[in-house]
């Protein structure tokens, strides 16, 4: 069965889909995409939003990052389990995934966009609050174990940690240690994750990120 | 088992989970929060968001209406299948729930809220434009049956059916007729759909909403 993903390299929503992709050992083709000239492909493959990341499966498009999580963990089920299977915890799963792009993220770019040291600051503890959340969402889903779902990378540490080469760039950008003592189970998480075999070749390199983002900001700011 | 609902009966989101209660025949005791003074119980179940609605099962709060959903899906397996059993049936499921939640509805406020007949008449096509949207992904996914998800209602279904009271509240409101000849299959899905046993006593009354939009919206123009 063919498998295609639509990407880009900066992007941690692309991110997701490869690691996914990876832990369940499937062969894929990898396009790139230019944020500025998308493919005639991509775009016919989700008319909706035309973004990426799109995974074409035998040609039939799906959408939308943490929705292609599911369908990679639905698909190809000889591989390790991405969703706990427990009800409840699969509900736990689902809400930080939810949380983390529905507000910790938009923190995470107000902090990087901010124009005042006030903004800055503000949208910074937004951030670190996000954080110290996540630490406690780990000490209850990992239940003492490596990650967020067990033994095994699952669907919450795919959906936090693809942000990681994010994090380590806003780090870089402004002299923070986003991920510090404070947080020692999530930052002991984040070594782990960024480690493995799934994910080290995907994660993006911060300093690489932060030449992308300055040029993107500066794109914006000139507009 | 115990299983209470917090939540509002102008919500659709609150709405969302009691149609899904009701599909699994889930016998549960359901508790009005007031917008204004939520109770304890509340904000002590979601303490993240704070707000409704809350499903409490044994006293193990799941929060984020469409996970609750989910939820109760996977819990109450006895009742049909809320989600359909392909994968990429549920993944195509799955991204209109996400779009109606991300681009919709917030255009269906904006529509409400617009001061100027310029902005109204924007918002008015991007509604318009997601209901011709729908229109199309009704055609693929009932296959010719009655509902989104097939002979019975299921998760689509239940994401964009909870909103056909507000839908009918913005006709009251604006003289447009939304569901309209342009979007004939999804016209008569929504017929079908309030008229459902599961869905009739829990949707709220477009004359009741219009005059507590009002209230609301006159509430947020006085601050």
């Amino acid at each position: 069965m063919a498998v295609k993903l639509m990407g880009a390299w900066p992007s941690p929503f692309a991110v997701r889909a490869r690691i996914a992709l990876n832990l369940k050992s499937v062969d894929y083709e990898y396009q790139e995409e230019d944020f500025r000239n998308k493919s005639e492909l991509l775009l016919k493959s989700n008319p909706v939003y035309k973004k990426i990341p799109v995974l074409l499966h035998d040609d039939k498009p799906i959408c939308e990052s943490m929705i292609i999580v599911s369908y990679i963990d639905e698909v190809w089920t000889d591989g390790p389990s991405l969703l706990p299977s427990d009800p409840y915890d699969r509900a736990i799963a689902r809400f930080w995934a939810y949380y983390v792009d529905d507000k910790w993220f938009p923190a995470l770019v107000e902090m990087a966009k901010a124009k005042t040291d006030e903004a800055k600051k503000e949208a910074t503890e937004k951030v670190l609050e996000g954080l110290k959340l996540f630490e406690e969402a780990f000490e209850k889903c990992s239940k003492g174990k490596q990650f967020f779902n067990g033994e095994n990378i699952g669907y919450l540490d795919v959906a936090i940690g693809c942000y990681l080469g994010l994090i380590k760039m806003a780090d870089l950008m402004t002299g923070l240690n986003l991920l510090n003592d404070k947080t020692p189970l999530l930052a002991a998480w984040a070594e782990r994750f960024c480690a493995s075999k799934a994910v080290k070749d995907v994660m993006p390199d911060p300093e690489r990120l932060l030449e992308f983002v300055k040029v993107m900001l500066a794109a914006q700011a000139a507009q």
